[in-house]
C-alpha cells in the first residue's frame, strides 16, 4: 500500500514535507494546493505532482492523507473538513491558538474516528531520540530534573509575532512538549518569568523575547525551559535530563565539525542557524512515523491532545509570566 | 608587612584555610583555636603555630587576622568581637541563618570601621574569574540571561541538614552570590520550586532536595539556578551567560583529562567529587585576596553585605517554594 | 541539460552512486548493469531505469556519462572503451592496481581527449571541505605537519584482501590522496613501517594490518598516516593540519550527539561504524562535482592523475616497508 | 625519617625542585648551591636553607640526596662524585649527551650501588598516569599503536639549541621515554624525517625544528612521534594509545574551563604556553616518588638505564632522518 497524500499550503514547511514524502518508502506527493501559483508550481516541478486546488483535494478520491500547512487561523476548520472526508491528517501544531477550539477539534476528531497527528518534530530527532532511548534503557534511573535550553538566532518579524500567540505559543511550545514526553507525567504548576531583552519593538507588540519556565509535575519532578529570540552563535537547542542514576544530554549540531587552533585560542563553527537545517532528519523522520501510522493502523505517535496539552501550558506559562503566581494546571483546564 | 593569622575552628574548612595561609607570601599562621585538642594540634604540627583558646587569640596582640571556622551559629557573636578588637575578620558564609541578625552584625562592622570578608570562594575560582573577565571585557555583550547548574554527589548527614537552614540557605546560596556577582545588578523577583527526590527522609527534616529558581532584576535581566543533593558523576558546577552578543560558559572539572574509546562509546572519567577538591584553588585565592586587602586597606572583595542579599535571597526563595508565589525582594527587605 | 548516466556495476557502491544520481539535480538515471540479475533489478525498482548490458550501454545514444564500479580488474579495460565512446567516465579508484597500466589509461583518455573522473570521496567530504577552506582562507597560515587517522572498525574478509593490491594501495591510498590535497605540493620521500597485530590471517595473505608512514615534500613539510584494520569504537577519520599560524582538525562523527553521565564517567556512543554511512554526503557532492564538471567542461575535480599519484604513494610505501629504506619518489616514478 | 636535600643549580628547574620538596611529606630543603649568588639567595629566602658550594654539599653530612639541576655537560661527572659519596641523586636528563660516557656512569652507579633517577617527569603527570592505569586495567587491551603529539610554543634560544644536542637529544628524548614507558618493549626499529620548517637559522645551527619518528618493537608495536618546534595556540601535548580493544587519550591543558560563543564560533582559550606551567604537578609527584624511594629502598621509578635508552633512540633517529634509512636498534647499540 502506498499512502497518496496532498500538501495544503506550499511555503517553506509545505516544501519540507514534500520532499519528506519523495524520500519515503510507502508515501506519494500526488497533489499541492497553494493560492500563490508560483509556490504550488515549484512542487509541482520538483515532484511532478499535480496542482489542486483545498476543495478538489478534499473531493480527491486518490488521496488518503493531507499535510496541513496553511496559516495557523485556519488549521482548526482544515483539519474537521478532511478528517470527516475520511482523511488522515496531519497538521503542523498548534491546532489553534485558543485552547476551547482546540479541544472542539480534539472532540471532533475523536467522533469521526478520524487520524491526526500533530507535527512536533523535535520528538522524531535522531539525538533526541537517542537520548529518550537511554532513559528509557534505564541509563540514567528515575527522571527527577530537566533543563531544556532553546535560543533562536533571530527574532521573526513583526508581522509574524503578531499573528503568533506570543513567544509561549510560538516558540516555548515546542519545549513543553518536549518536557511532556520526557517527563512521562503530566505537569501541575507552572511558573514563568518574562522580559524583552532584545528588542524594544517586541514589547510594543505586547510579547516578550527572553523567558524562564519551571514545570513541576505531581509527583515533585522539574523541568526548566529557558528560551530566548537571540543567539548570535546560531540556533541553540540543548536537552539534558538529570535522573536518579546519572545524566544525558544531547548536544548541538554545528555547521562542520572542525576546529581551528591558533593564539586566540580553539574555535569551533557556530551552530547551524536555521531550525529546518537544524532539524532537517527530524521534519523526514516525522513524516515517515506517520505514514507507518496511516499504514499500520497503529496509535499516531503525537496526537491533538499533545497539540492541546502543550497549549495550556503555554497559556499557563504566560498567566504565570503576567501574574507573578504559580498556575495550577488542573485549575487552569478546569477554567478554560 | 606580614598578616598574621589566628584560625578559629580546625575541621575541614579550617585546615583548608591553614595551608592556604601557608602558601600566601605576606601571610604568617601564628594561633589556632579549637576545642578538639587533636584538630588543633594537627595544624600545630603541620605549619608550626600555636595553639590558643578564642579568648586568647582575641586578646592576642601579635595576630593582625583571624578566619572564623566555627559553627555558623557562633559566627556573629565572633566577628563582632574581634572587629571591636581591631583585627580583621575572614568568615565563612553565613553571619547568620536569620536575616536581621545578620543585619546588626553589619551595622556593627560599620560602626567599628571594621574590616570583613564573608568567603564566599566561588568568586575566586580561576574558571569563574575568567568567565568574568571575559564578560567585562565585552565577549558577549551586556548580560541578559544565567544558568547556573550547581549538583552535589551526595546529600550531608541529618545531623547537618537540621542545622543547616535549608537546601536554599546551605547550598543555593552559593549560587545567589554567583548570580548577583554575575548579573551585577540587585535581584528583584524570586521564583522556585522544591522537592523532595532523592531521599524522604529530607522531607522528614522539613528540607528539600531538588529544587529551581528564577532570578529578575529591576532591568529584566534573568537568571535560573538549579540544584540537587544527588549526582552520581561527582561535583557539577557549572555556569553559562548568556548576553547580547554570545554567550560564555565554564566547565566542570574531572579526575583526570583522559578519554577512553571501545565498543561502549568514548568515556572521560568522572567529575571531582568534593567541593574541598574541586575549589582548591578558589580557596587560595580567597585568602590571598583576603590579605591583600588588609595590607593594602583597599575594600574587602566579598562583604557582609554580600552575605546578607544572598541570605534574603535564600530566604525568598524558600517563600516562594512554599507560597507558590513570586517574591518581590523590596517588599522581603522591607519586612525583614 | 542533464546528463544521463548509466552505472556499471549494481553492488554496494553502485547502488550509493545510484541514489546520488537520483537526488543530484540536473542528472538522471537512464540504466544500469550488472550479471548479477537481483542486483540490476534493485536498482530498476529504486529508480525505475532501464537494465542494460555494458555493451549495450557502451552503444547508447541515450548515454552521457557511466560511473564504474565493477571489480578493480575492469576498471582500466572500461575507462577506455567508455571514453573511446565519447562517454564521461566516473571511476572508483583505483584506476588499475599496475601503476604501468594506470599511466597507460590515463595517456588514452588524454589522447581522446576523454573526461575522467577518478573516485576520492574524502575530498568532497563537508568537513574536511571546510578544513580545506580553513586553510585556503589563511587560518592556519602555511601548512607544515600533517596527522592522518584512519581506522576501519574490522578487517575485509580474506576473499576481499587477496585481490586487494595490499593495505597501502586499498586502504591507504585514501591517505595518501587527501595527503597530497592538503599539503598541496608533491612528495618526494616515502618511509613506512607494517606490522600484522589484528588477525595473523592477514600475515598468511602476505598483507599487512596496523601501518604508520611519514610523506615528505621537497621543501620539507611532512605528513603522517597511521592505519589500522581495527577500532572497536567505529571508523575512526581523522585530519589535523599543523601550520605556521595554528592548527585545524577535522573531527569524527558519532552515532548521535548524546552523552551519559554516571558513576563511570561521562560517555558518547560510538563512532559511525561504516564508510558509506560516515562519508554519505561526500559521496553525494562527488557525484554531483562530476555532474557540474560535465556539465560546464571544466576541470575534472579529481582526476586518473590522481589517482595515479596516489598509486605510486602506495607502491612506496610498501617497498619502504619491505626494505626499510626511506624510497625517493623520483626514483620511483622513473623505474616504473 | 626525612630526606635532607641538596639542590646542585638554582635555576630555573632548581627552583621548582626546590618548591617541589617543600611541599612533599619528610623531605626538607637543607643547602642550595649555585655559581650565581643572586639565584642560591632566592632559594634561600624563599625555603630558608643554606648555601654552600657544591664540593661542601658534597662533604655535608646532613645531606641525604641531591638534586642535579646543572648544564648538561656536568652531569655525568657529578652524578658519579655525589653517588660515590653515598648520596641518592636525582638527575635531570640527559645523564650525558654521549651514549658511552652515559653507560660509564650507569655502569659506576651499578659499582658503587648507588641511587640515581633521571628525571623524565611525563611520567609523574596525573593525566599521563590515569592513562597508563587505563591501560594496565585492560581497558585497552593489548597495546598496539601509539600516537605522541608534541609542540612547543616556540624554539629556545639559538644559545641553548647549540649546546642542546639537537632535538631529538633535547626535545624528543621526552617522547623516546614516554614511549618506552607505554609500550612496554623495547624499540628494535627507528624511522625519522626531520625538516626546518619555522626559522632558517635552526638550519645553520644544524639543527631541525619539525619531525617524525616511527619507532617498532620486536613484537611489531609501532608508535609515532610529532615534534614541531612551534605552535601558535601553546604546548601542545598529547597522547593516543589504540590497543586491540580500543583507545585511550590524554588532552591538553588550557588556560582555563571556559568557552565563549559568538557569531565567529565557539572558543576555548589556547593551551598552557610553558612546559613547567603544563608539568606543575608531575615535578612535585617527580621528587615524591623520588622520596618514597630513597626512603624505603625501592627500585628507582625511573633510571639511569631509562635516560640512556632514551638516548639511544634519539642517536637512532638523528641517523636515519640523516640517512634516510630504518635504523636497527641492536645493532646501534652493539656499535655505540
Amino acid at each position: 500500500m502506498t499512502v497518496r497524500f496532498g500538501v495544503l499550503g506550499a511555503g517553506r514547511i509545505g516544501q519540507v514535507h514534500a520532499k519528506a514524502i519523495a524520500s519515503v518508502d510507502g508515501a506519494a506527493l500526488v497533489a499541492v494546493a497553494d493560492p500563490v501559483a508560483a509556490a504550488a508550481a515549484s512542487v509541482q516541478d520538483k515532484y511532478g505532482c499535480d496542482i489542486r486546488s483545498i476543495e478538489q483535494i478534499l473531493a480527491s478520491e486518490d488521496i488518503d492523507a493531507v499535510i496541513v500547512c496553511t496559516p495557523t487561523n485556519t488549521h482548526a476548520d482544515l483539519i474537521e473538513s478532511f478528517v470527516k472526508a475520511g482523511k488522515a491528517v496531519f497538521c503542523e501544531k498548534p491546532v489553534d491558538l485558543d485552547v476551547a477550539r482546540a479541544r472542539q477539534v480534539i472532540e471532533t476528531v475523536a467522533a469521526e474516528n478520524g487520524r491526526l497527528m500533530v507535527g512536533f518534530q523535535r520528538r522524531f530527532d535522531p539525538d533526541f531520540r537517542a537520548l529518550k532511548a537511554a532513559i528509557d534503557d534505564g541509563a540514567i534511573g528515575a527522571v527527577e530534573m530537566i533543563t531544556l535550553t532553546s535560543r533562536d538566532p533571530g527574532a521573526p518579524p513583526a508581522e509574524y509575532i503578531k499573528s503568533s500567540g506570543g513567544i509561549f505559543r510560538d516558540m516555548t511550545i515546542h519545549d513543553f512538549d518536549v518536557a511532556r514526553w520526557l517527563l512521562a507525567e503530566e505537569v501541575e504548576t507552572v511558573m514563568a518569568q518574562a522580559s524583552v531583552l532584545t528588542d524594544p519593538g517586541i514589547a510594543d507588540l505586547g510579547d516578550y523575547d527572553s523567558v524562564n519556565v519551571i514545570l513541576r509535575t505531581a509527583s515533585g519532578k522539574q523541568c526548566t525551559i529557558t528560551n530566548t529570540r537571540r543567539a548570535t552563535y546560531g540556533y541553540d537547542q540543548r536537552i539534558e535530563v538529570h535522573g536518579s542514576g546519572g545524566s544525558v544530554s544531547a548536544m548541538n549540531h554545528r555547521e562542520a565539525n572542525i576546529e581551528v587552533a591558533n593564539g586566540a585560542g580553539y574555535t569551533r563553527p557556530p551552530l547551524l542557524n536555521f531550525f529546518m537545517t537544524r532539524y532537517t532528519a527530524a521534519y523526514a523522520a516525522e513524516i515517515a512515523a506517520f505514514v507507518a501510522a496511516v499504514k499500520t493502523g497503529s496509535a499516531m505517535p503525537t496526537t491533538g491532545l499533545d497539540g492541546l496539552r502543550a497549549l495550556e501550558l503555554a497559556d499557563a506559562a504566560l498567566q504565570s509570566a503576567r501574574t507573578g503566581q504559580a498556575v495550577q494546571l488542573g485549575a487552569a483546564r478546569a477554567a478554560a
